[in-house]
């Protein structure tokens, strides 16, 4: 795939003469963004029939077909993304922290009150819970909706929760500030087009056994779609060890940093399957260059409803934020965070 | 997980003794066929309390958590499913055939009436494609059903389609015989529940990383909603080995006949990669015990929009079916049909 | 790599004069049989100085590094490895069955007159056992190899068996007719090198994480010291799946036949587990187009030392035979062994 | 297997009375070290047995067999191993760092004075090179270990190389400080059973896909030898994703931390595949909990004979030094090292 970077400045008929200049040189041509155009074809005959037009800041081979997602020459190296007014992808460290599901409006309130106390910058919470089996708690569904709103009104963070099918889109993404595609559902196509359509942050997880490009064209599905605001979340793959949940692929996010971007998170706390390890795994994924964390916490461990031996108490999560931050100034980044902007979202595109 | 199985012959009244005798002796208590009994416990004190009812046939553990497609002592190895009047899962080896996408009503015809004349039992063709990137073709769509219908018309072969999309679901399992789940959405649980309130086959392909158990798993919402017409397709799985596409996991057909009574099937041209080695990958899968095969085939390869590279001209069909058939007799099985029954099937649930 | 292969009648002038030519059209020319050269360089560029040359047969590009190993155009598919009068590889399907260990004289004599008499072409046995613990049952070593000896003078049936130490080299190599490299070993070199300084077989396990090409690369190394000798045994790699030991990989036999001259068997006993699933992958690997199979036998399963569970009785041996003999046939291959030659075999190289 | 812990203070003859009582309770009773009894029984019976002996510090059940390589409760969490006079375990996190392979005198003594300057701890180079083809570089071997010495000599730093063939243990043992048992040799239990005999620090790699069990069973090889200084080394694990070479597995790190009162290393360089990749793996191994880290560096990567890809220039280590501080210190660690002892060792043992 050969990609056409334009100007900041191109003007609408700058565009058209290039999109008349390559018409016959490749196949394929298609205009992703007003800046981005991509076809297929032999990049050095693009280039030849682009040759100086200022308007063109860069004709690119890209062996992986993601235009959007592709970290580009002569861009930024990533782009933030703003869940409300708190960054992800800028100088600042996140720290989102909560529930695996909300279970009820005591564990939820007083697990997102000792969250916002800890310092941590967004609160997640499962409202719809895919689960491998059909038998167990799915979660509690509108109601946990609605529970969720009502701790961020109390907090003040943003809220970040899972959407599972195509027909609840509307009514999370109205319910929170960031809309997250779970590892199971990545190659859910009709689901991420759906995310594509709409105005505001997703989180994307890695599929359990998707590959770094895989993974890359789920993100474009996003993207594709007009939602520029995408931030990928690495929670652990599936390998032939059994000494815990997953295999947590810290060096996807350095390979990612190479290839994306998109902002990068990492989930220690399903790949670590006890309480023990999402410690030093957090440290490592700062340490590492992620650009934030999302681990799951709760007042009472002991009497949670799922992931319960996962769960770091609240407790714990003062004791997490002190230590990340020598890990986070490794790659050289801060806890602290600016005083944001409140983001404007809106829940479906134009 | 405890599973109670009660006689052929158990009526609503004894039933609700059973019920009754087990309610305080573990929790969960759950109904899922007027024969089949679950709830957690133990085993010891649940037989117990059950000791001399002449209507419980059976009382077992089972590890994992599918009561209903597990395959149970006392009941048959195998729960045929008739896809039309094509009975999958009985003494006959199942071979469904046809292209991986409706491209136009040329191909989609010649290729059907070829993979007839060749005497396989079915056709599959997809009008809904799942593509790893978004600028992929994605099928024909509700146009390819159209083909897909006529296609049936003039060969009398049942259709396998697969569905990507819970809203395409109605439309889709009125068109065809036999709706197809694949790799990718065996854990898109609310297309699995739309797939469990129908009252038709489902072809449920494993995903790429799922273990037996996840995969019975994902069966059993289909099964929990009432359709009990599931069958389970091999068709690779991903590992370190960049040789071939996928490894083909024929030990699962193994594993899986002493685990379900669901009847199972392999795909090998997924596998493969490339159309030289779908015929011995085909022939293990019959000398191994599988119920069937589904295979990628095409009146003109070299013309395919999708898969062309795995796809099996129609022409080498006919010998594939010729040597299936000593494979076949290896494991016991044979590839003449029975004169078939006409399935009674209908979209939805009662 | 740039492969030349030279015909058979290329005399030494004719191979010095192609020495001679292409000794500046690349580098790292190394000369592996009077018939196969092998450098770096451009591929036309060799095939043009070679150009005319009749005793030039081939001038191939090969993108893995094993010219011995590799598959050439212009030669037999698959080159015959004789163990003692048994051919591996040559129209008849090989089977060779036997206890996981020699345990004691009453267990070897009697499970090598039942492996005869079922009509098996060769005796598997190990007197030198890789065990995961220290503390595990590591065989009986050199008094293995005498009662290995007792087991081949009554039966008239070859000996396998595995060498774990460069050490023992010599004295298992004089002991028995084919001397196996185990899984684990695949890439221990110094045992790689002393099997190229044999002349007699050896039986080459596939590493449970290796590449196919590693695999080649491996048996390049004895192939690189002269032994011509070498049969690849693909025996099941580590994946996610923890419903039986090993992963066999089937595929692997279909893709090796178009990489490699090599012959390759199948051990369906490590990857099963346990022997009910020792039949079924049988007859899978005779159909998928192998040229034989190792499997685990004993006279008393349930007193087996080590891998007891997946060990099948001999009296299974005659009914796994019966049953092969249609597999075999689906894959073109008879189970029937034309009289044999003795074939010649020295311990050490020239 | 159960595990009994005598007291530090417990006599010859205190000793034999445990062994005394325990006879009869259960089978396959081995003395480890004279504070360490093993045997195959139930616990309970055995703690009966010994229930007011005030020798007997622990009963203890341990599901996988290696009590020498278990972190038993009780005891320290990590057991330092002194190589020469760098601790590793310790307090200090320990950087090892030089080439791949020993080229020449130049390429030698360069990168071992600079790897000084930085202010690493250890030189790593090999002399003998295990490599997945036969016709590659295998090393200067012995002329290697003459130049490792010289390179020991100039620097004052401990050395640490890899032995791939028994033959060579001794006098390699002889060269270096500590001897590394490679990935592709981590079951290759002659070289274990060799490196069991020497009295001196070793290095073991884990296999490409072990298990950690299978890790520590092989650790337990060289234990029961009578070695105890016994290191390990994370090095990344074979997956799916062929975005980089292996799946750095750092989860491991803390999960052996819960099995192993063994210390454990990573090495960020053969996973990463390119230098730029090597810092953030760094970090995070030092930010993980590792106690130390092993990277390959080149005082001239572009003329590297092997892994020229991925060694770090050693203009670069002090960069890498500066940063790990902070990473390390997140994890509880320091760089700076206490002034070491002169370790004793010797190549073999009593």
């Amino acid at each position: 795939m050969i990609v056409i970077v334009l100007s900041e400045t191109c003007t609408p008929a700058q565009r058209r003469q290039v999109l008349s200049a390559v018409q016959f040189a490749g196949s394929g041509l298609r205009v992703h963004t007003p800046h981005l155009v991509s076809l297929t074809g032999d990049r050095d005959r693009v280039a030849a029939v682009l040759d100086g037009l200022p308007q063109v800041t860069e004709v690119t081979s890209l062996s992986a077909g993601y235009p959007r997602a592709a970290r580009l020459a002569g861009r930024a190296a990533t782009t933030p993304v703003w869940v409300s007014d708190v960054e992800i992808g800028g100088p600042g460290f996140t720290v989102i922290a909560g529930p695996c599901s909300v279970e009820n409006r005591h564990q939820m309130l007083t697990t997102a009150r000792e969250v916002h106390a800890c310092g941590a910058h967004a609160i997640r919470a499962g409202a719809f819970k895919p689960r491998t089996s059909p038998y167990a708690f799915h979660g509690l569904g509108d109601a946990g909706l609605g529970l969720l709103a009502e701790a961020r009104e109390r907090t003040g963070l943003p809220l970040v929760t899972e959407v599972v099918d195509v027909r609840d889109m509307e009514r999370v993404a109205q319910a929170v500030d960031m809309v997250q595609i779970g590892a199971r559902n990545m190659q859910n196509y009709a689901l991420l087009r759906e995310a594509g359509r709409l105005r505001m942050p997703v989180l994307l997880k890695r599929g359990l056994a998707a590959t770094l490009d895989e993974w890359l064209l789920a993100a474009e599905y996003v993207l594709d779609g007009g939602n520029e605001q995408v931030v990928l979340c690495e929670r652990g793959i599936r390998t032939f060890e059994t000494g815990y949940r997953f295999t947590l692929d810290l060096a996807a996010v350095v390979v990612l940093k190479e290839r994306t971007h998109l902002p990068v998170i990492v989930d220690p706390s399903h790949a670590a399957g006890t309480r023990g390890r999402v410690l030093p795994l957090a440290l490592a994924a700062a340490a590492v260059g992620a650009d934030g964390i999302i681990v799951e916490a709760h007042h009472d461990p002991s009497a949670a409803l799922c992931d319960a031996a996962q769960a770091l108490p609240t407790s714990d999560l003062a004791e997490l934020m002190r230590r990340l931050l020598p890990a986070a100034q490794s790659a050289g980044r801060t806890l602290e965070r600016a005083p944001g902007r409140r983001a404007l979202t809106s829940v479906s595109g134009g």
